[in-house]
């Protein structure tokens, strides 16, 4: 986690605080699910919500695990500094470490998925009003990076939008992977504590019980989660590299946002980097490099071994924060984009029509010219826009041959921009549905 | 794709020829639209279908490619062979290459998807048999490859079913990722032909028509497809590694079944390697590795490029087949596995009763012995077992301190293994339903 | 491995063909070494020379396979078929299959590695003859995709040839990591066959004796060989997306050479598509993701476990013909490449002398300006240029300011290009040496 | 980066105390050069030296950060605070920010790849000391995990050791790989600065000279230098695999050394598990995950893009500080492995004698007796072991069969443990060398 790719709020799932509170709800409710079976006293139950306001001293904690050389361990002397050594004595009772563990994992997961479920949410309404905006704003479409035929810059947010919602679904499919809990004891047999205890607390963390765990939580899950954080990561790629081509010099038909205090920017008003989409570039490699330590991680040795813990270190926090990082950056960006209208038809234009040569193709073999000739016929007039720096269109008009079978109208029509953007509206009614947006 | 490790069904959806008979498909339906539309004459419509019976001839295709360079362009030379050049005049206007090659991708992976499904279900039903049929089968589950409590062998199936299961829901929402087609032109604006082309052609062929493309469908779609594979391959190495733990020579609780034919088995009845897991775990790091290059395949420039192409044909069929081949090996592993309940309670009791030391410890302090007093009795007597190679509840059973807290009865039932399993049934029915099987 | 991305030499290597010759070679040799030692008949070694011209027959072998279900002892009964059962019966006495297996791995590995290094011999011949020949060929620099400074066309051949001449270091590295071979038995302690014949075998076959192996060749020695094919597939990707970027339409700075057989190049001059490089943009994914899968070869259980199999049955060929063909084929888009130096020009000047606004700045800086107003006065005639579209060093001249601190005559040199180049020629020593290339 | 997982020394590289600390010898450095050079005024080089002593203020750097949004100018700024605004004024002149953040992150690069040469020399020393403690405690060797045929405890130390020993030597091309320095201006012409200034400070710096740079050092070194780090890793997981598979419950050749403090281990005696080794190969994957990003670093646009930085500033410290801390505990593990000789020899002989029953085998066929005889006797009387729990020597002699074609002296012979010993010597002169050690 790089302090400057993160955010305040996604950071603070992660700290020890969280995680602390987030181990003392589990102790807490399960305690009060085995007070309820009459496991324990009802009183040691109620006597653990005397730490409910406490804020865990991490570094008293810290201490303790020193000596104990186990988290959990150390976390529960320290609750019972708070609550009572006397009172404590069932804290935790018939759990083994990783019910907590687990549990408290998936609770941080699920909300980091919340954050960046609401991300995802803001990246797609910025998305939607850009695509809205620039609508009917046209501009080459580019196959191979090579100029094909005129789109428009609406279509091209719009299906950004589209591709950003598809990862809204599977952000919220992710979600509900990780969304479960697993109270069940040293190999998942319920042992040493009741079904019961697992469903109140997984009810309470918002959670779903396991339906089988051992040890642990199936890791399958978590590679599915970090796989499809993977995916979003691509597609924030994706719209970073579109992005990072427009403003290349040559073509400059969009810019990022370029803030006053910047230096150096009037000074070479050229030099205006697209830093923040390339940096989005590293940001994806950065959490897609966490798919493959995920997928490693499902195989683990009989009912747990705990390789799978590091990693979990690593790119719980790390991929999660950054990708949260990521969505608000790309979101900002998108918002604050600096579209050039001129730029865009300057481009297209700069071979003189030479982009519309398919559609003459075209219109000549429907007008009953044979393929070989009409191909020909586009051939030479191509040419000589391409060589000599002619305008196609008057130099289809001023051909005999092809005036032959194209009327001067026709001809015309085949420049028409219209010809292009006429089911951008069908396109957007799939898109965004056909309502008022 | 490796011969040794595919089936011939998938091999067979990546033929050229199922890709040409797609293709075909894709061009005569499209056809049939553009007639409907009144774009061209119906009898070129019809006429297109005169080659519904015909073979395509690959090689002869090959032999026009040589000299087009374009793979397309050559089969629809080849097709005009059989149709007639003037009645095929009409086939593919209006659309680019990638309509029909992209559509055609998603054809044969959602037929590739459509395996894997099945084949999934096949493995639930050998899991789901086995884990009923070993329910009780009592052994020891293990903690970092040390024995922690008893679990049985059924839970252990089911918990692999649980997993797949898991996975089955994977694949098929994999498959809905890339059950789209798209016939909307060179940038996607369907500027040369209706979209109602596009509704036709994919309904036929079982698709939904990708809401926006560009030239082509989006690649978030096959990321997110190749990455659901990976999860399954991971899985599979999570059930292979199991196999392959129990079948070591020290543990032997199971072990792959021996067809006779294979040499040196009986001369080494010790020496029956777990070789089919081991393949497996193999194959699972093939599967897993199309991950990464699916994702990078996400990031095209502007309208496309081909970058993805050379991937996927790789990727494509190697993936497929390899996990087709990986989830029908396992089933048949799992189908035929050969359980050694007899190892299975050796190994558990091979120190003499230490396993239940936890138990012990935890019914001393509920006795009310104090949380140190309890360990330090369960110390002094496991050391004699592990040191001395005594049994731990004769020891317990001598320990006057220990008797002092618990009755002879209450340390006997500290032994009783029912204790272990009394929730297999909740967990059977959390996992299978509960009705019968 | 995908046929039109494959090169026949290199996929001779891989055949089974060339695998029998090498396995039979390897027995050949063995059976003289220990007839050497006194362990066998000298005319039982000499006898199995017999078979020196033999083509095996695959079908055959496979045929005995499909019975034996065990690939070594399969090829061993059908070299018994020429030998002579009795004459061969000491064939591979002593040894183990992975003595046969890996040692045949390595040879063919070592052989594709040869290939490998000659042609990145190539690639760097051609590299070197383009960059001599646009040693001097001005282009604008460009960090972030955006006009920086000048620099030459020669210098970027340069730079490309600078890192691939670290790539063959890097290939040579390669193949001296799995130049081994190892005749060790069971798990690799000579138990039954004496190193002497490792040692004649290894000699023999163009390879180093594995100083320690187990019952094969440690996987380290793969792993850092696949790694090394990543970096060079990385690096080719790098050349690609530098064309990619050239031969874009705004940019236009070079083409891939377009052959005249490829249909609808001249009708549409402009859509010429850098296919080529796109195309190893996608074959360096497919090189790149071998390498993760090695390393999880790395840790095979004790003396050995055989899930790297499978692994390599794949990656062996399919990443060393990949990457020979895209050797091959980057080599070819160099030597061919259509270079556009009136172009390079035309983009340097698009926006009239602001690349130099930089120089300016220091000049006036140097000159005793304070650095604000020295930013001040650059910016003020930069924005002029930028809005109005004025010349920068017209602007320049005209500015009262400017002419204070600094002559006409030092504000003509800032626009010199021979400032930007006048060290081409150390760097090219650097590269190149100093001598004649 | 994980607190837990991390080392101060490695840790502090990577402070950016230490980072501004190189940027300031870099630009000081570079000053006195270009006063060598008469570029700059002497006193203003020596000005520079003011801050030799000086601790930059982090805090204060980021404050100015935040208004210029630019760390090299921000350092600039804050230098000239220390040095004076006029005397610094000619800092960093013709240079560009990424001449300083590349070579002071080579800088970092090296001194990481010091220490951790240093690790792995440590390292070695353990593992060869294991290796020559425990030349001659004989233990199963095991292909697939099952009993193939004796090897010795030493054996397996040395095939580390020389593993780690190519890893050394891998760590150090991967120093050479990134040991560069470039102070080479904003496309890398060198334009603005002498190359005699990148000379003297990556001379000063302990770097060579990029012989040619863009804007950047070319990141095929970086893929190099992490790749190599990836195969480090996959051999630490081979190590702790195979301490994880000695330390399981059934195995328990050797455990992992527990100190006193630990809480559970007594009153479980069985249950300590392997967790460092476990960490190991979590920590392995975590280092491994660097190797696709940093690969996919290399192809930056034109003279750079920085997509390549937000990869660099987690990778950098975290594959290094993890890879650090991971060669420290596996030297830790390997030094205080507490090994169980007994325990080998039980699992050895789990099953009298039938280890030994391939060399039975040989020798019947060496003593005459045909292939398909010699595997009957053997397997006849294997199965009687097997099945009915004999001893397989024991049967061996008391079977006519094999005593008419083998003496009882013979057959002893095939059960001794020298047999299988008697190369070690052998190897580990190939290993150590032959001298004293």
């Amino acid at each position: 986690m790089i302090p400057r790719y993160s955010r305040p709020e996604m950071v603070a799932i992660w700290s020890p605080e969280t995680k602390f509170r987030i181990w003392y709800e589990i102790e807490a409710h399960a305690c009060d699910a085995m007070a309820e079976l009459g496991v324990i006293p009802k009183e040691n139950a109620e006597a653990v919500w005397k730490a409910k306001d406490v804020e865990f001293d991490v570094a008293r904690i810290d201490e303790i695990e020193a000596v104990t050389k186990h988290d959990v361990i150390a976390f529960l002397t320290h609750l019972a500094e708070h609550v009572g050594s006397e009172e404590a004595r069932f804290v935790h009772q018939g759990m083994t470490s990783s019910d907590v563990l687990d549990t408290c994992f998936n609770v941080q997961l699920t909300r980091a998925a919340d954050i960046l479920i609401e991300d995802m949410k803001g990246l797609l309404a910025a998305l939607k009003r850009r695509a809205h905006e620039h609508k009917d704003t046209v501009r080459i479409g580019r196959s191979h990076g090579i100029h094909a035929e005129p789109t428009t810059m609406g279509l091209t947010f719009a299906r950004f939008y589209a591709e950003m919602d598809r990862n809204l679904n599977r952000l919220e499919k992710a979600r509900y992977e990780i969304a479960t809990g697993a109270i069940s004891g040293a190999v998942g047999t319920f042992a040493n504590i009741d079904p019961a205890v697992e469903d109140h607390v997984c009810r309470q963390m918002g959670l779903e019980p396991e339906p089988i765990s051992t040890q642990v939580i199936p890791r399958d899950r978590h590679a599915a989660f970090f796989a499809a954080l993977g995916v979003v990561a691509s597609s924030i790629e994706n719209v970073a590299t579109e992005i990072r081509h427009m403003q290349r010099t040559e073509v400059l038909e969009a810019e990022e946002f370029f803030s006053k205090g910047q230096k150096g920017s009037s000074a070479m008003p050229h030099k205006r980097n697209p830093v923040l989409t390339e940096n989005l570039t590293g940001l994806a490699r950065l959490v897609r490099m966490a798919v493959v330590p995920a997928m490693e991680n499902v195989a683990l040795w009989h009912e747990r071994d705990i390789s799978h813990s590091s990693v979990e270190r690593n790119i719980g926090p790390d991929t999660t924060v950054t990708l949260d990082f990521a969505l608000a950056r790309l979101t900002q960006v998108v918002d604050k984009l600096v579209i050039y209208p001129d730029n865009m038809l300057a481009n297209m234009n700069k071979f003189r029509g030479l982009v519309m040569s398919q559609r003459v193709l075209l219109a000549l073999t429907q007008a009953g010219v044979s393929r070989e000739d009409a191909y020909r016929l586009v051939q030479r007039n191509a040419m000589k826009v391409w060589e000599q720096g002619k305008d196609f269109k008057t130099e289809l008009l001023g051909d005999a041959k092809v005036t032959a079978a194209l009327s001067a109208e026709e001809i015309e029509e085949k420049f028409d921009l219209g010809y292009h953007t006429k089911h951008v509206d069908t396109i957007f009614a799939r898109v965004f549905g056909s309502g008022d947006d």
